[in-house]
């Protein structure tokens, strides 16, 4: 199995709701670094897993939907708690559906899953990893 | 697959038994900087895997009871190398155990597996990861 | 010149005013993962710069009164843009007030200077560091 | 599972075929830290997967007929894009065919995987895994 | 002194000439992660020691007249060995350039000293600092 | 002023003796990551600040002196607490040494001053910088 991965990060707010929260019920925030990792069991004809300079750019469009905001007062979040877990699901989701639509090119088509994982801080990250159903159908 | 991790670190005196240790059958030491990652298929009812201070705490509870030690002088480790790979996977058991106990929580029982990671410098470390059984059949 | 170094975190909400700020006038966060420096000439009688668990603890300490917190609302920076470097300044301030004051020990008194740096990225930290003349006097 | 994992460095030129690589395709270098990382359901009967000062050696000398290189240059890539997923798995064929050969010691023959990481840069990194047939069948 | 610093990365080849250089005198290559820190006494009226994104931007464009580039053929380094001194050099004489021009806004006149470091692997980096003389008689 | 750093490590057991070191008062140990940095106002005729090969062997030989051992039974540290602090002064002293006496070549007493940095976690480190008289007096 190949993998390869990409690296970009954002900074929100947001604050959540719940005792298990303790002080972090309270507005704050976080950078994310986040690692998008993409894996397939054979190479393209080229030689790669994916074109490199297009899965740094749809990181880039996804993370920057979410850059600079209170995520608080993101509609796509209410009633959500919008954890590390959380948004790294987010992040698949978001990355998944550009996938499907081709904006990886033609021969992502071959990937057969990801993983998002969003660096909190030194000591602390969170991922999610999945398959991509929709790609390994086509 | 959701997985968070955690890290702290310790700081222990220990020898090695047998040819292939060379110079590390001599009284040595490490600093273990540790990963915890737990992982679960779906997240709790907060949007979690767990929670993140008292998993933390678990850790740190777990590494307190090694560090600053002689382990050559521990007598659960009699007559055992207590290499990386062997710690990774007594803190693996430690942790798990914790789990089983309820010092997660109650919503930490939907946790499927761990991996326990020691890093001893930048060019080297080990880890050991497995399911937990005890938890998946609550 | 001996240095020594403890890092800790913390991770607020926060906007700023001005237009080279650009989209971070918007509400957002930030984690700073915070280098606390102290360097002194000569070691003091036990060999070291400073007592390490009393240097992390006023670090914890400090960054405890900014920590899970919208910066925007505390009184302290009122009018003032909480940039990096800005808060590497105020960071630097307290510590320095407490070791001032005793917090370090009798023997931080022969610390000659401090730096803070602040990394809010894994591309961008900023840094405060400045001689410390109220315990170069004693 | 237990894994242990070595890393170590080697710094080669190159350049690509093909449009999707842009300025990539005119000779160019990079510096490939890579990590080494051995897996194996149970320890050995000294508690270690792999005798860690054997895998240093032989991933310094996998390297080594890397390391200082044009690819471009040498026979045993003519026609293909050494990619840094391509080279991952070099390396990966290179030292499963070290350890098919005896060169990590008869213990060794309990290893189930591998898996080859190059990291090309603070934000990109490929990786190639799979598992040792070789050695299963022993 | 407050300090900022942005990281950015180039990948090149090269070969060097002399003895000393042993296998690196032969075509090889490099990926150069790059910290750009700049330091000045007093923040300016935003509170801030530069404008952050117009720093990125200089960096970027600096590194790009260098990356994916074999220097052996640059005419700028004719009869010079491109070592990861001499491109430190190389780079802090680029972006003190594009300060004394301007691109970093008129604020940044009152930066007094740039420093930049090349990490080339995860074991070897060299940097050069100086202070900015045309900056510092503005 | 140009810079170059080497990074090697070394594993060692000790105990301090004090109130002030707490439970390190009991024999433990620790993985240092010693990064050995070299500045001079001016190149070289290589294009260097040193040779990094006999930099990183000389790094190596010095820290293969500690690596290993239990530094409670060195008779050269006989009533001293190896704190890290102590152990980057005496790494700096044995470096220094080692470059009076020819071992890094001719070129390098142009090497103007030394800074030796010990990363014992995550979190903690310690360095010695200072002056090379010896060699500034050539």
């Amino acid at each position: 199995m190949y993998s390869i991965n990409v690296r970009h990060h954002f900074m929100v707010a947001h604050s959540f709701q719940g005792e298990v929260f303790g002080p972090a019920q309270r507005l704050h925030g976080a950078t994310y670094v986040v690692d998008l990792e993409m894996r397939r069991a054979e190479l393209d004809g080229d030689g790669i897993v994916v074109d490199i300079g297009l899965a740094t750019q749809v990181l880039h469009t996804v993370l920057g939907e979410l850059n600079f905001r209170n995520l608080d007062e993101e509609s796509a979040f209410e009633g959500r708690n919008t954890t590390t877990e959380f948004l790294a699901r987010v992040i698949f989701n978001r990355v998944a559906a550009r996938i499907a639509a081709g904006e990886l090119g033609q021969s992502a088509q071959g990937m057969s899953c990801l993983k998002v994982t969003l660096h909190e801080s030194h000591v602390a990250w969170a991922a999610y990893e999945g398959a991509l159903p929709a790609c390994a159908t086509v």
